[in-house]
């Protein structure tokens, strides 16, 4: 009886059962430790680039058998979670130590791609101990009746796999990134990753350039593509870059502790460290006291009831089914933003956005400060002290301004004292010196406040109550997080709420990695895919 | 027969007929000069302060018979109408020579308060040959019958004013400019004045501080309200800030030719110049070939219809009623932004404002580029050319973004090339160098943009079609004024209008200076006012 012909799931066909987020190799790759995902198998190596204004950013999968040494250090309830946050000196803040990862071991950043389409051709060629014979024979195969020859050789496929050191389900998703002014970088990185994993599989390097997809979105993957398929000679599909973000937003939400969001105590020990009470609780519109706990994250606007021993500073992660994500607004912080609106279905537009992103203060702060780095500038940003450069409104009222409702250290101008106070004890026709700590937090404040605005209200107009923040700006900065989430939190008076994903910058890479597999997973119920038959020798 | 009682009407008691803008003395007074109102009397001098956050605006009023010597040179229908606005080398708009004016011509800027209050005094005194016998006659008193003697005395006062040089109707408000960190120069201007007006009226200094108000507003009227009255000795009345910005805007709109905004075609000729069309018709949103002409300016979203010569590039006054400026959105453009929304019946309520304002351009600005003032940044920014800092759609899509509605000149990341092109054809190490004149250029579009933005956002949040922008940081700027007109009508689709003052800094002060002629109009037909009784020796 021939196997019935199932319609596709409009599912993503990427197992996420049991991902795991790894440990931390070093603060530079907080964001992008790879995941592991013990079940999922590729059948065609997709390397996903999403080039943007100022950086280029991969994804792609390397199959291993074995699990990572240990399972990631970022569970909810202890307080060592927030190791992966980027705040020196903060309570419940230090970083465990990070497990020493082997060159040898399975995930490391030289892994390499091993297509199962690979494996069909390698049972064709002599050497291997592992191969069967010309027809695919092996121990464990047999024919069952009425099986068609495809449907034999996919599922040969996947016993072969459960047999050998090599073949089975489960590897990393890896995370790179590279400067868009540095295109060559990147080429010869994918390059050099292919020849690697030509050499791991046995094949030459035209066999596993057909073996390989380079999945490209944003805008770089218009203006670099064909560049890219000169390079490197394998194909590039292109792919639109909101469909991507979005596409990676719903995936990410399914990895276990990869969207999470801070609580009302966090932000007010960074908003207003000291004062041990959520600001906002002032006005009377957020009760004091109210803690988050990790099982109890909710997608409606009430705050979580406290419990017996709330951890009061706790990064919390989102525990929610994916489909709860949704409706929601995702705000995407690169060189620029853009802000989209998604509806309860995954259908999504892109409704506004602004040019004051990233790519702003990066460029302000790399002539302001010695910084050379975007990390550098945020470390310069944590010793800072805004007011030495905003004005407040207590500094032009005395006092708070009730009548309106602005206390008295709501920020009225940022960088407002730089020019009123240029003079300030100065001799005649000397201009002060203000510290690049001062300068940093300060733009780094005026930065967010002011795309947590625009998010807020955007959110107000399409009456969503979730916002997502992606990308490369949020760097895991707990105070650029906890800015956000009280500009958030202040606009909406506690109704809306913002969150975050530890791999922030990878959504659009992950998008499109996601896109393909979509088309030709190997456990889904389709057809055998195109890839398969494409890749008889 | 006793005089009817009439209630006191709820209008300005100003009476503004005939009033008229003069013309400009220099470049940097031109949002400053004095407006010449025939038919007003001040019975107190009120000296009005708005104290900001980095500016404090002084407004105040100077009597004199004579008209001032020539007419506002800003006809509507004139190409030299644009001379008010900061812009060299555009079409239309050189700046016509401005008339000299005589140190002893009666409007300069070194008039002298001369309150009604004074005459009854001088009235007792000897020594002046304008002055009347003891019980105020003079050839044109005449009691009627029935008339009371406080109303005699006022018709007395009136006629009196009218048969001397310096008592009839009619006078300059004037306009000054100092900043609060400096607000020791404050108080000698305004004890000058006090001084000055003391021996111009031939009365003691104790007697003028009698004679004059300070109306302090502004966060620094709280602040410096003590140290103004210490050192001046007057009494000073303290005004909110936000009711003095609303009843300035109500007033200045009766003011001819106060009120204005810029046709689609001017804007797109600083926006984008040389294309000889408005952007947003591309779009299909905004006709093309439609002009603006001062008599059919209106406040429905439907643009003017062309007439036979429409003045293509016309700064268009608006020629509303003022009861049809309602309801409308103030945003208030200082060191911060305040936003504010003004129903029909003039209430209002401040809902929205942001920290990127003035303060933080001209700070920005200040460490950024060698500009001293606001002006030389300004003049610095006519020269530059944003996309050499801007990262632009086009830069990163190598076209247009045309299925999310972006063209390849829409700005992606302001400032964005600064960083990502640090290192542009320098040696390793080396940084680029980006020139004053882009970088003023950038971040000028950037802080007006923004604004627009939200300003946009809060309009159509309350479903308000007019826009109102003030605060000094517009500065009679052609630039930032086309800026914020783009935005505004980008946003809108065409559907809201940006407006502008030419007084634009003064609202504050100007409203602060009103509110308390509310309360004693000598023209009004209450009882004659407390400050009359008051003033008898």
């Amino acid at each position: 009886m021939p196997a019935p012909s199932l319609p596709s799931p409009r599912i993503i066909h990427v197992n996420t059962r049991g991902a795991v987020i790894l440990a931390e190799e070093s603060p530079e790759t907080r964001d992008s430790r790879g995941i592991y995902l013990p079940n999922h198998i590729e059948p065609v190596s997709h390397i996903a680039v999403d080039i943007g204004g100022s950086l280029a950013k991969v994804v792609y999968f390397t199959r291993s058998p074995e699990e990572p040494p240990s399972p990631s250090v970022a569970g909810p309830s202890d307080a060592a979670s927030n190791s992966f946050l980027h705040a020196e000196g903060t309570p419940s803040r230090s970083l465990p130590p990070s497990p020493r990862l082997q060159a040898s071991h399975p995930y490391s950043r030289n892994g390499t791609l091993t297509p199962a389409v690979l494996e069909s051709s390698q049972n064709n060629q002599s050497g291997n101990a592992s191969r069967s014979d010309a027809n695919g024979n092996q121990d464990e195969r047999s024919v069952h009746d009425g099986e068609t020859l495809d449907t034999e050789l996919l599922r040969t496929t996947i016993l072969k796999r459960t047999a050998t050191v090599h073949h089975i389900p489960g590897g990393y998703i890896n995370f790179e990134r590279f400067e868009t002014e540095n295109i060559s970088a990147l080429i010869s990185f994918i390059s050099d990753l292919i020849v690697r994993s030509a050499e791991a599989n046995g094949v030459s390097i035209e066999e596993m350039r057909r073996g390989v997809k380079i999945m490209g979105t944003g805008g770089g993957a218009h203006k670099f593509g064909n560049l890219l398929e000169k390079e490197l000679k394998v194909e590039v599909v292109r792919e639109e870059e909101m469909e991507c973000l979005i596409e990676g937003m719903k995936f990410m939400t399914m990895i276990p502790e990869e969207v999470y969001y801070f609580s009302d105590e966090l932000i007010s020990e960074f908003s207003h460290p000291g004062t041990g009470k959520s600001r906002s609780s002032a006005d009377g519109s957020i009760d004091k006291g109210r803690a988050a706990t990790a099982s109890s994250s909710t997608a409606s606007p009430v705050l979580e009831r406290p419990s017996p021993n709330p951890p009061r500073y706790a990064v919390t992660f989102e525990t929610e089914e994916p489909s709860a994500h949704l409706p929601c607004l995702l705000v995407n912080i690169g060189s620029g933003v853009s802000i989209i609106k998604v509806d309860a279905d995954g259908t999504f537009e892109r409704v506004s956005g602004t040019s004051l992103g990233g790519g702003t203060l990066w460029g302000l702060l790399s002539l302001l400060t010695p910084a050379k780095t975007f990390d550098e500038m945020l470390a310069l940003s944590e010793k800072g002290d805004n007011t030495a450069v905003d004005i407040l409104i207590g500094d032009i009222y005395g006092t708070d301004y009730s009548k309106i409702g602005l206390k008295s250290n709501t920020i009225a101008s940022s960088f407002g004292k730089v020019f009123k106070n240029r003079g300030e004890g100065k001799a005649p026709g000397e201009r002060r010196n203000f510290k690049a700590e001062d300068i940093s937090r300060s733009l780094l404040y005026a930065v967010s406040n002011n795309i947590g605005q625009i998010a807020y209200m955007n959110a107000e107009k399409y009456g969503l109550d979730r916002i997502y923040f992606g990308g490369y700006f949020i760097r895991g900065h707990s105070e650029t997080i906890a800015t956000l989430s009280y500009a958030i939190r202040f606009w909406s008076n506690g109704k809306k709420r913002a969150l975050f994903f530890r791999h922030e910058g990878f959504l659009g890479a992950v998008g499109a990695w996601i896109k393909n597999i979509e088309g030709g997973g190997a456990l889904s119920q389709t057809p055998a895919s195109e890839s398969l038959h494409g890749s008889d020798p």
